[in-house]
């Protein structure tokens, strides 16, 4: 590790903020919709218990909490353990699977979510990259191509960031056989999986009944708080109790208002909450799309998730012209070679914004 | 790492929460007293705020929090990392120690907080133990002769955890010297500042000017909230920037409304709130060394802390020979040999109740 690797995205929404212009922000990955109601109701009821209800909760995370997990997920609660958001629940499967298998390579697949590939140099661990299609999509043949023995841990995420892509059953099934041939662990982070636009379309890796897949999972998409850090791993039998050995050493527990709040916003919250948000992003995302499509661009419509990647013929995905697409243009993205190789020439752009259509416009006449 | 290693006191709580009489519950450490009042405001203010503040704090923690930290212990602000409680803050500091340093040996004092213990092993260091007196102090002289160009770290906690120990300025002073000699990290957990009973026993390694010591601290016991987990460290400038990337790759960052709440509660809550809890955790520890000189049991007085650790003739201090105490006498402890080899005829006692001197009753009673 060298200096303190302050997220791009940090410096991007300060940059945008400071800017002498309007700049629609589609920079981070915050949801700009509210949380469920019972969420608030959850935590308002917390700020009046009894004194014992703010002392240690279980290291593991509250019981009604695991097992309304359990139940949802159709898992024993003993595989779950609640953690400092998904973050947190996938530094724990790599740094297992580091530890209790015998090579050190970590695949990823390009273009990354950055996390996981600092995560890994973080933890010792060699990365090695298997690059998506011009979609997203990875190819499980690509993958088998590149798993040895050496494999540690495959790490996947569908609905996808930056992509969009959703993996569906037969690729989930080829990751899941490739991980049990090498005995590596198959890290499946679906924290996006509330939000997919082609109906079946995703398929969650707990669907198969295999002891070398973790699913790691939050509430910060799906409710609205990326800030209350309460996720969740479901790990298999043989790995959960190093799991929570290790969870317990780094962390103790994690924290106890934010489980009462999602507690009750898990028990309470009706299914349309979770379909009007996805129903409201799906507009945006045509809506950017159809403005895009009059402005010419290249772009990957998603099929899951929030993003909506875009290339611009002459006009690279580096910061500096991130900014001065701020400065120019009045719209602030990410850049695509914060991502990886695979798309130094696009560019990403958050739907977490009521304006989406009007920053879509703003980048036809820009580059129109 | 083995089995889940389920902490001795969860295990003895649920044993004295099940048996079949009258049991005072002295085994944890978690306050029974209130939180200030501030707390619950700053938590119930949250509850009603806008959506963009339900989003990812700062990695480090939020900027006001951290500005309220470095003003109250003289650091510069970018030295403050808010953590997952004093847990997260010395994880971190160990790792970063372990990290930077060519030795990979942990100086640790016997009796020892047992998460230091393991925390170490977790993070693939190589314990090694030296001795407290009888009263629980430090003999400085036996860490110099301890410590090598291997020893990567010194972890200390006073007032200490479970001896009552509060190590003063001169000790302090020569576990600094010791650290910077051989450039290891000097960890001080500070946690228990707030519970000091002998004026100006307690120095903060803060005091010193040195690039070698890390302090590490939390709300937990301060605020009556163990369960909110927000800590902090003031790590070296040298090490801030790995610490942070490091703190950013696990956890990515803390648990907002937590976060809220205690910055609120540390603006607006007066001295006396703190100065009112020391008085009552005096006058419970006063209460029960009384009993215990009256049914003649050798024990420590703390200086600090809220523990006090006694021994009874003939009565280790096993595991089973605390779940005895819970059936026989009614009173629940934690037994000596959980924090080591030195403490093994011992039973550490938590006055966290107000029946701390019925409880003292209960034992001369039953061993008089």
């Amino acid at each position: 590790m060298g200096d303190y690797d302050r997220p791009v995205f940090f410096h991007l929404m300060e940059y945008a903020a400071n800017a002498d212009r309007d700049v629609v922000d589609m920079v981070s990955g915050n949801p700009d919709w509210e949380p469920p109601e019972a969420l608030r109701e959850g935590l308002a009821a917390y700020v009046s218990a009894d004194v014992d209800t703010f002392q240690y909760p279980p290291s593991e995370g509250l019981a009604e909490l695991r097992a309304e997990i359990a139940a949802r997920r159709g898992v024993d609660r003993e595989r779950v353990v609640v953690t400092n958001g998904a973050g947190e629940a996938n530094y724990l499967a790599m740094a297992e699977a580091l530890e209790s298998q015998p090579g050190d390579e970590i695949l990823l697949v390009d273009p990354v979510y950055p996390y996981y590939h600092k995560r890994t140099e973080l933890l010792g661990g060699t990365p090695t990259f298997v690059a998506a299609d011009a979609d997203g999509r990875v190819d499980p043949a690509a993958v088998r191509a590149a798993a040895s023995d050496e494999t540690a841990a495959i790490v996947v995420n569908s609905p996808n960031n930056p992509t969009g892509a959703v993996y569906g059953r037969e690729t989930k099934q080829e990751l899941v056989d490739i991980a049990e041939r090498h005995d590596a662990l198959l890290v499946s982070d679906e924290v996006y999986d509330h939000f997919v636009y082609e109906p079946d379309a995703f398929e969650s890796a707990l669907a198969f009944d295999s002891a070398n897949v973790a699913v790691t999972n939050a509430f910060s998409k799906s409710m609205a708080i990326t800030g209350f850090r309460v996720g969740y791993g479901v790990y298999p039998e043989r790995l959960v109790d190093d799991i929570r050995t290790r969870h317990m050493l780094v962390n103790v527990a994690g924290s106890r208002p934010a489980q009462h709040a999602v507690l009750h916003a898990l028990r309470e919250t009706p299914a349309e909450y979770y379909e009007r948000n996805r129903s409201m992003l799906e507009e945006r995302i045509d809506a950017f799309c159809a403005a895009l499509d009059a402005a010419g661009a290249e772009y990957t419509r998603p099929q899951g998730a929030f993003y909506v990647m875009a290339r611009f013929d002459g006009y690279p995905g580096t910061l500096a012209h991130t900014e001065r697409l701020i400065d120019e243009a009045g719209v602030a993205g990410m850049p695509g070679d914060a991502f990886g190789e695979s798309r130094a020439e696009w560019l990403r752009f958050a739907v977490v914004t009521p304006r989406a259509e009007e920053a879509a416009e703003r980048l036809a006449n820009y580059f129109g």
